[in-house]
């Protein structure tokens, strides 16, 4: 069996993925991110900017049988996400390229989701949340990652207007050991937030 | 369903677990751990100082045809770990009372793990690694997680003596959002450090 | 000569200031905002919501030819204020009681500030900083400390909006190492968010 | 009067300073080195390691009646440490180039130090902690800056055995903000740990 294939858990080595020039949620983000997502057996998963795909393959193969909607409007990372789902022996994932504002709003999607990941929202955030919120189950799950500043202020603004309960955010700050001479020093990943929030009704 | 049941994925909310007075390992580092540990399906676990079991029960979730030991010195944490083995519904943890270098000495063991955690050494954590070792399977893995520095030194130290590989770490620096006045902070958990290693030959 | 005489840098420890209930700006985060004031000798200070006067004590130390004015309204923390400067013999520190709003618009101001540090604004953070650019003068610099996630969002946008320039903010995130039982652990503080600016027009 | 004089404080900004290819200290960490040093007007300073000069300008202008020493082998760092006495105009700094071993034995230091900073060591750490505890005076301050795990490590264990007193330290993890498209990320630095300890007898 390849490395890649068997692994029951969530965080996966980065270098097991396909990545192209496409941007990486690293390890340690995917796995926080399950984390704050809280999935259960069989649930229906919506991956918005699923970039390279790491997100959506490690959902996929944590609930066999749940299902997992990939959208994604480059091009070169649907082709990525592709080639990931094929590498882990992904068959519950379901890729739609294209812009998230017509995606969403299109006749491809489930009626509704029990879980919401955000990874991108290429500036039309506000308009993702609104939606996600529509395609939420009540109890509904989102999660939303960002490393931009503004991003985490307006999604928590976002996300109380639209009127999401539980919301919080942890920022993830983590190094990874360097090996430099035998020695060892701590090399910062770039600081991630990862924002959650609940719908109640 | 209780709330605690069929989640699919490590990292719960620690509020979901019983502590009683025993320290615990908070919900994200729980997944950081799960995520360096490589879990395959069927494998079998030895959790050396498992504290209230929240590491244990997330290891026997994520591979239920696997086994989890769970070592403990503590008695009133062994009876932790008892009640949350029965509040998640978990079957395949063991849990073994009394002194690491004891209790993997004994005969209570099956003769080789796939992978071990030590959350807790109890001053015993050169002959706890030396032991460890001899319980992997070739290519097994080992994580530590340690908030003190001189712990992850001598775990780096250690785990070069004893000849295995792959050695390398995180430090997590996790803050946690806190509403102040329909505002929100950040606090900062302690930083934890996981440490990962294989067992090559 | 008292323990807390003498000292020439910026960063003095938090234990040789009065601290009554009044919260304070730690160590390092004194010296990292001292670090972004960029102080020259002879220069006005204004320090808004000065608390308990660490950073104010500190600006008298370094220019003592210059002038700081402290602004607070909680008579509480004046009290604190006016011992610190006692404590340490600051003669060129003007403590101002009151609310910031008012303060600023007031007669016991001079006509223009070199620096401004803003290290509590009470709701007014807006007006504070629009005041705060008319004080200034050209080339003059802004910093501000905070915890909120809110006001780092608000502080950018104000800044932005009245003609700042050289907008920019660190995160420090530091801990302080923490002896248990002949080890050290690692204790973090409150991230602070310190922002700068500068009034080029 | 030229950009980089008349500065008042520490922490001065790293465009400043000549650097050459020489590794240099980052501005917070400098700020905060200097805050952990506690200087006191008129004292003698070494600056082992001084690397490009940043510490040794700093504390020269913090305490122009006082005096400081730079050492440092690497021959190119030392023609930069010198760009930088000239760039600030600094006359206090006098620079040793040479093994740190060699130049704390040699004949052309003062007999005692009031400050010690170790900024680099060479590999020779157990030797310059010795000789650095021999040079200093009673209630004499060292600091140890340093982005190795095994370095912070063996610095605290020699300088226990050098029955230094008030050992501690902190992690400086500061983040810088970054323009993305109008919008800001946080940019980690690498952790540094900044070590201090007193010599009481």
């Amino acid at each position: 069996m390849a490395e890649e294939k068997g692994y029951a858990v969530p965080g996966m080595p980065d270098h097991l993925f396909e990545r192209g020039e496409v941007p990486m949620t690293k390890q340690e983000i995917r796995c926080l991110t399950l984390s704050r997502l809280r999935l259960k057996k069989g649930q229906t998963v919506l991956d918005v900017g699923a970039g390279s795909g790491g997100l959506s393959v490690e959902c996929a193969l944590l609930i066999p049988e749940g299902r997992v909607f990939a959208v994604e409007r480059d091009p070169e990372a649907v082709k990525v996400i592709r080639a990931n789902l094929e590498k882990f022996g992904v068959q519950n994932v379901t890729v739609l390229g294209g812009a998230a504002s017509e995606v969403l709003e299109g006749t491809g999607l489930p009626p509704q989701f029990d879980r919401v990941i955000i990874g991108g929202s290429g500036g039309e955030l506000q308009a993702i949340i609104k939606r996600s919120r529509e395609l939420l189950v009540s109890s509904g799950v989102i999660v939303i990652n960002c490393i931009l500043l503004e991003t985490l202020y307006e999604s928590l603004q976002r996300l109380e207007e639209e009127g999401f309960s539980e919301i919080s955010y942890i920022q993830a700050a983590i190094s990874r050991s360097r090996r430099r001479g035998g020695k060892t020093a701590l090399q910062p990943l770039n600081p991630v937030f990862v924002i959650s929030a609940t719908r109640n009704n």
